[in-house]
């Protein structure tokens, strides 16, 4: 085990705060090696949003609160539960109550990757609450153990992760591109912001365990990363996107494999995706992607981006690369 | 090689008719292993459409003349010239000219096979014609070098395609299942009856050629064909349905791998698929399957068929091993 768990817990500060952007997998994540330390099978490959993230403060309470965007929290749901177990193995059953307050400015549940900006933010606030002064490199292990998504979202711009294939995790890694793209957009559409009735978790783990066409999709996957991360290198969107879109859809038909088949697609979604084809058609580059969610998140170029916005009036502009955070 | 062409073409009578029912993949086939010999990768089981197929004439003609559903063909389309090359391969290019008049009574090129009810019924209407007396067993050989799915077109009932796996096919083979269901009903639910954008042909071209995910599937489908085979012998309509509709769904999940993306499912289809999910948890016993296009085909027993028939009322209603052809 390379963690070395738990970490100190006396706090330096009265309260800490951190700020990680949410992120968008251009090559997916689907998929674990390893439950207990949440290790992927697959590498994948990010883009982070830019000022769309997870804001979190972090202090000592009374008891273990959590307040998200503004609520308190009844610890009860998978998810709660889920993430106080989380932070008791980094610190340890003997840890001081925590108040963690998180605000995103991101729809949750929805398939746009809301807890991997939580659980980031909430360790690089701990980071600072007690001083540990970790580097990023390691805190993607701790973040990882959270949400393997989190990795990502500890970095801005383009990001690689690392699966590795070793059983205890020394091999994974990961590490933001050097690539800056000033004209690269992100527009989300959203169909459905409804929780999703099967989650991530539940998705992938059925996936793995039922899907005869599984396989042939990490193979791809880990593939697919290097293919997109030489079409960024050479800035070459056309490339990079119809890459992006043919992983994600290929993502989609490898839960269609599972059993029961598992379908995140609504009709809405289809729909959308025929509009993106007709308007390539049409000369507009703009290509879509979708995570475990019927919504669409749609690449394009600054240059597309007034023909965007007229065929998806209501989607959400990102320019991940002006957007500091 | 296994068949020995060209045969005799001498026609023995002045005219001769035959009758072939259409067929619905229960397991799909999807994708071959030889294009020249039209040998499927993997096996398959269908149920053939009662009285629901196509009707075909042959006798001599001045000329090659094909006339399908009271319409006159100028031999043009890929289809058509497909057609007369397959017939060439059986009789000699020294053949007689043929005049051959198709009568379908579905509609054509919407994912509900009539390709396949054509070929084979021209093939037994050949047979007839010139006087080979040959058996299904051997016709079915002919029959898939016009269409793999063809070859189960000459059978009633449940039929189930081995596909084998020698070079020359000599273990591909094609048999009815003694069963009889009585009470087993399938709807077809049109969705979209315009010719579809992708053959079937080029579909399975390109997946075999450029999904990543394919070979889970054809090792998948080969398990699935004896899986249902035993859920029909013990009159499980419960475990055949999942599994049937399992098979269309991870189909369909496979092309999603292609480059670029085959999406054959129209919103529509995955509305109605969510219908059907819906309908199911209220105890209607109700399964889908699509093949290569929109439309849905639903499996049901008869007393379920009321309930069917509310949900789709434009959908038709048959059942096979009641309607005699």
């Amino acid at each position: 085990m390379i963690l070395n768990t738990p970490l100190t817990h006396r706090p330096v500060v009265e309260k800490a705060e951190s700020f990680c952007p949410s992120n968008i997998a251009l090559c997916k994540y689907w998929g674990k090696r390893d439950q207990t330390l949440n290790l992927p099978n697959n590498s994948s490959l990010s883009i982070s949003l830019g000022k769309f993230g997870t804001r979190t403060s972090v202090s000592e309470g009374v008891s273990d609160m959590l307040v998200i965007d503004g609520k308190r929290i009844t610890i009860k749901k998978p998810e709660h539960i889920r993430l106080f177990k989380w932070i008791d193995v980094i610190l340890g059953s003997e840890r001081p109550h925590l108040y963690i307050n998180t605000f995103s400015n991101i729809p949750t549940g929805a398939g746009v990757a809301s807890s991997a900006s939580s659980f980031s933010s909430i360790l690089k606030a701990m980071n600072a609450f007690f001083g540990w002064n970790l580097k990023n490199s390691l805190l993607s292990h701790f973040a990882r153990l959270g949400s393997c998504s989190a990795a990502r979202s500890l970095h801005r711009g383009f990001v690689h992760l690392e699966a590795g294939s070793s059983p205890n995790g020394e091999d994974f890694h990961v590490m933001p591109l050097s690539e800056k793209w000033n004209e690269f957009r992100i527009a989300i559409y959203y169909i459905n912001i409804k929780p999703k009735p099967v989650s991530s978790r539940e998705g992938m783990n059925l996936t793995t365990a039922t899907s005869p066409i599984y396989q042939g999709w990490v193979e791809y996957a880990e593939q697919s990363c290097k293919e997109m991360i030489k079409a960024i290198r050479a800035k070459d969107f056309s490339t990079l996107g119809g890459m992006v879109e043919r992983n994600s859809l290929m993502m989609h038909g490898t839960m269609m494999g599972c059993n029961p088949p598992l379908i995140y697609l609504l009709p809405e979604s289809l729909e959308a995706l025929q509009q993106i084809r007709a308007a390539r058609e049409q000369g507009i580059e703009v290509y879509a992607t979708l995570d475990a969610g019927p919504n669409i998140k749609l690449l394009f170029l600054e240059k597309d981006e007034k023909a965007v916005k007229q065929l998806f009036p209501e989607a959400d502009v990102i320019a991940p690369f002006l957007s500091p955070f």
